[in-house]
């Protein structure tokens, strides 16, 4: 099979970030490839299917009173696979804190549509912190 | 074994980028531990060797007047693995380019000493622009 277009790869990267921030959760849920694996923080176990992904979007949503994700640079494809920067953006009691985080994703088609394969989150929880913008 | 130290690895990524940077070769190869592996760009074949790795440091360098690296965030260190943002910065001609790199890598400990185990770099040869600062 040949790699995905870069720039669908690109369109479903700003999805991703769009639908989580909107809290729209089927729609992030629907830019998952069946059996596609999930490993957020890295070291983590996968999640694996689409009901362990909405727990990890609804645990994500619930600790919070809003939490956006911001990209923080290009999005680099390589092939198949691609890279970016992001920051987590929760709001806790009114004030907004940030986290800094790298998703590594690998892509497949489905029906002719760009799903993620697998998803590999890169950060550290203790690096959280007051938001100074 | 237990993972290596969070500010070991971020020192490790620090002199990564410095010995690449002044063309330091031997102390940019030192920084790697027997038998690891570098997959640069993501989807070319592994680099497994001292050999090697020296190789693809000889023809980096030598396609341009220069050649630095530079970090663009933090490193996100998630256990043993790591990702960072930067971009690669070659002279040519006079002229100073740039392209988008996201390196992602995991790590050992030998004789105390973190060093890498695996490297991937995630960027497109095609996305290379002059730079603008």
């Amino acid at each position: 099979m040949p790699d995905p277009d870069p720039d669908a790869i690109r369109s479903l990267v700003d999805r991703y970030v769009a639908t989580f921030s909107a809290a729209d959760r089927e729609a992030w849920l629907d830019l998952w490839a069946e059996g596609a694996t999930m490993e957020d923080p890295v070291g983590s176990p996968l999640r694996t299917t689409r009901e362990e992904w909405g727990a990890f979007f609804d645990e994500s949503h619930a600790m919070v009173d809003s939490l956006r994700l911001v990209r923080t640079g290009p999005v680099r494809v390589s092939g198949a696979e691609a890279a970016f920067p992001m920051q987590a953006r929760p709001v806790l009691g009114g004030d907004e804190y940030c986290v800094d985080i790298i998703d590594v994703m690998s892509f497949t088609e489905v029906g002719g549509q760009v799903r993620i394969a697998t998803m590999r989150a890169f950060w550290d929880p203790t690096a959280l912190r007051p938001a100074e913008d």
